[in-house]
């Protein structure tokens, strides 16, 4: 695979950590939202993966920008991006909030931070959305501010992750619950922090503010998880994957609305006013004819996911796409996320799996998340 | 350098050409609105350079995504996202199109192809433009439709490519304007052709509609280009600074506005109506304090300009950053373009650069294009 290297310049924005990233071993990179996120370090995926479960880690995950809405119409604007109703969500929660557009095709699946009742971050997966949000203000003429701050996310995941946080930010850490965050002291300065991140362990986010504070925030979590075995990461493709959270871009698309991705939950009151509402009240009417499923399928380890996997029913009909797949430890067979046509959606539905190395491998559909135990 | 490789996925999406350009021995990818672009085969950039300067080559340019916008109010939604009146813009041909947002900073340079009064492919450099102008349009309630659609530009660069073109889609081909385009038959489909591209040669893009496509249209002209030395390649470096033309987010971003980048000549007639007027208009009248300027320095060739190179003033000010950066075996001295503050920004200034060698170079300010006969 000679043919994978990666051209860097200052379009492809380097994060306060990159320095110490590739100090501390990384091996690939991807880029997301112009942005440098580390795929790889020494240990192999399933090795990384063992580490994750039992230990902390610390993730360069800056290219998660926030797009920072402020003033009057900071609400307005935000709620019409979404399904979503946040007319209730109290400052100092976090909301996993699918974005739609005018067809209900899905724009990203950002988390929105409630700061203050006219202060709001859309920590963002890969598209620009601070150019969609812009676009919708002066469009509209809404009474906001829109920028892109100088915050660079930082995470902490692992079990150990609660205990070393405490060790640095104090014993408040052990009292933030999932999806909610606190403001705390970093060397004088006032660092928001939440409970959450893009893993199925235990985990925290700094949303560090201040592009030159990031070498001082990565060497002093570093010093204080020696004792937690800490160690470099990035997210991990086994554990996003039993886990079932969705890669924007990967297992969804513009092209996809929010039923079709499970996020039934999200749409659940469409009292409220918001962009793309007569379309998804249409597909709700009328049913969709895809959805995410998890595909368990057989045989020695697959070969990595860089093209989809063809998914077939038995009779040869092309029924899905695997667009993340991997071996995995826990259920001892491969695992992989897909679009399936809806008369072959049904947990336990046997499928074929047309894998790189041209093996048919058998399958089968199951529900999200994966059943690891 | 081992921490650049690039980790392959669905979101990185690959081309109707990848597989052609992986057989060709592509060594390294960049990635451009959320796609592959190749960015170096075996040839070594300065042997790609002589090859571009004297033959023929076919590069990937499939991330140059379309933007197409049509209906009764394309024209006023694309006339509002930028400076430059289109106005009086005949069907057929190719402006470049500074876009900025309301405080004048730019979103994006593509190329504006006009088919007809009612439809405009904008070809993007990399930032989400489709969420830009879909934005717009949703929040100012105008009657448009905004789609990516099936096109892949491939580019055919180099003083032979009118011959070999010629040889594939007919004499029509020779009376192709710069910065027009006809529409020629391939395989009984109808393609758009322009007599353009990122290099200071001659060439033409093929803006191909049909994914499934790509492979033939790759092949037809691979075979047709054997007589012309034809070889794969990409945007050259050393052309591309030679010739001046920048590249959104290396050398400019959100942050600078048009009369900082030098296209004061889009920027004359601003009469019209657009978004970002009274800010530009500002600007005008305010002047600047920095401008895109070439910089060339001695010494042994630099490395390569992953990190952007800091310039001082001989009094040891920093007066820029050069972004991108390279020998040029024609001026037989290292080239670079960098934002340059006001007080230094004259032709023949004098300035230092340090480069990651961490050497001191003596350099000079000139003006774009470099003088490179």
């Amino acid at each position: 695979m000679s043919y994978t290297g990666l051209n860097m310049s200052r379009r492809i924005r380097r994060t306060p950590y990159t320095q110490k990233v590739i100090e501390a071993g990384v091996t690939g990179f991807t880029v997301v939202n112009h942005m440098l996120l580390p795929k790889a370090f020494k240990a192999s995926i399933e090795e990384d993966y063992w580490h994750l479960s039992k230990n902390a880690q610390i993730w360069d995950v800056s290219c998660q920008r926030q797009v920072q809405v402020t003033g009057p119409d900071a609400e307005k604007l935000v709620q019409s991006m979404s399904p979503r109703p946040i007319k209730n969500m109290p400052v100092g929660m976090c909301y996993y909030l699918p974005l739609i557009d005018e067809n209900a095709g899905i724009i990203n699946d950002p988390v929105l931070l409630k700061l203050s009742n006219e202060k709001y971050w859309i920590s963002v997966a890969d598209s620009d959305v601070l150019l969609w949000a812009k676009g919708l203000a002066v469009g509209g003429n809404l009474n906001v501010n829109i920028i892109e701050p100088d915050v660079y996310p930082l995470a902490i995941q692992g079990p150990k992750s609660e205990e070393l946080m405490a060790k640095v930010f104090g014993e408040k850490i052990n009292k933030l619950k999932f999806f909610h965050f606190g403001i705390f002291d970093f060397l004088g300065t006032k660092q928001l922090i939440a409970r959450s991140g893009y893993s199925k362990q235990d985990g925290f986010e700094v949303y560090l503010k201040g592009f030159n504070l990031g070498s001082k925030l990565w060497d002093t979590i570093w010093s204080a998880g020696k004792t937690y075995n800490i160690s470099p990461g990035c997210p991990n493709l086994i554990d996003r994957i039993e886990a079932g959270l969705l890669s924007y871009g990967n297992e969804f698309t513009l092209d996809d609305n929010p039923f079709e991705c499970g996020f039934d939950a999200y749409c659940k009151d469409l009292s409220h006013d918001f962009i793309g509402k007569e379309a998804l009240l249409k597909i709700k009417s009328d049913g969709i004819q895809k959805k995410i499923k998890g595909v368990t399928f057989e045989g020695a380890s697959t070969p990595p996911c860089t093209i989809p996997f063809p998914v077939y029913s038995n009779n040869r009909l092309q029924i899905g796409n695997i667009t993340s797949g991997i071996y995995s430890p826990n259920l001892k067979t491969n695992i992989g996320l897909s679009m399936i046509d809806r008369d072959y959606w049904d947990d336990g539905q046997e499928v074929i799996v047309l894998t790189p190395d041209n093996l048919e491998r058998k399958g089968r559909i199951c529900s999200l998340p994966f059943n690891y135990n």
